[in-house]
């Protein structure tokens, strides 16, 4: 078997090592890329990588990622300052902002507990979320960390951190069945967990 | 609702373009390489696709991509020069090597004829691969397109455009159950091919 172009090789290894793309998938887009140069869609790509790379930066209050410090949520005045929105990734902002409800701001922690993966509370921005509570106006806390173990082992944690401030109200999003949802088609945990959690109507 | 900043909102727009990459993937896909910025995975892969666009070159004889004109299956000595293998894309031609049973040439069509997406016999690669059987020492065209509706019309004007050589043989890998299938999940139209194309043993 001959393998591919050295050059070929390199860009389907590192096409390998993004997310969610397995061999088959990163051969595929290194060839459509290749197919395509002339319209110039590598070149963008690649343009917008560098400068994205260049320009992004961490927020310093929230440990979102934008071009800005304060990022585009934390500098922005017309946004509540007493409700903070805990995260565990950037792109969770956008869910959240696409729901248009929610007008407070965020704290990303960086991903969730995982002491299997190595990753305990000083991997995440936990130190920050306190120091953020104490001195600011904040009155509300909202975890909105995945409804998974590691998820909710993470909002415990964050509960038992944050209990000690005078009058602070820690909340999580509510779990339970999906808007939509054909009840026959929901997993039993998710009914459960919607059972406990019902509301007086 | 806010939006992403403006690098990293082109990044996503550009990675969206990529075949197989949804909004979701792209902004997850966008995150990661600005999460991991230092680590170099964002910088490698900028390289890697710079490179490569750089580099590869389309081979002018059978049309592979790859760093070097001829590409290494038409250089390659070794390799047999009386068989050629006409497949849609490049990377077909690595799925055909995997399986280490063909040692012949290669000849890229680009595609399929899709007359609904544009695409006629003049978007193929059709005049060379009549140029090559007719000029080489060819004796067999096997033809590997897909086994969909344009891949096979496809196969068929190949056969057409192909039948007038002399001591031409030409073939189509075969269509039937794939190795290891439960015949109790396979479809009812690869079920009948396979009736169809049955071998005597």
């Amino acid at each position: 078997m001959l393998a591919f172009s050295p050059s070929i090789k390199t860009l389907v290894a590192e096409l390998k090592k993004l997310p969610g793309i397995g061999p088959k998938s990163a051969q595929r887009i290194c060839f459509w890329l290749l197919k395509h140069r002339d319209e110039g869609y590598g070149l963008d790509l690649s343009q917008a990588l560098s400068k994205a790379l260049g320009e992004a930066k961490i927020c310093s209050l929230c440990h979102n990622i934008s071009d800005d410090d304060p990022c585009n949520f934390c500098s922005d005045i017309l946004r509540e300052r007493t409700k903070l929105c805990v995260v565990e990734e950037p792109f969770n902002i956008y869910a959240i902002e696409r729901s248009s409800l929610y007008k407070g701001l965020y704290h990303v922690l960086g991903g969730n507990l995982s002491p299997l993966n190595g990753v305990g509370p000083e991997e995440l921005n936990l130190n920050s979320l306190v120091k953020r509570v104490s001195s600011q106006e904040i009155e509300e806390v909202i975890i909105a960390t995945s409804p998974t173990t590691e998820g909710s082992a993470t909002a415990h944690y964050i509960v038992e951190l944050l209990k000690g401030h005078r009058n602070l109200k820690i909340s999580r999003i509510a779990l339970g069945l999906p808007l939509g949802a054909d009840i026959d088609y929901v997993d039993s945990l998710t009914i459960a967990q919607a059972i406990e959690a019902r509301t007086i109507i």
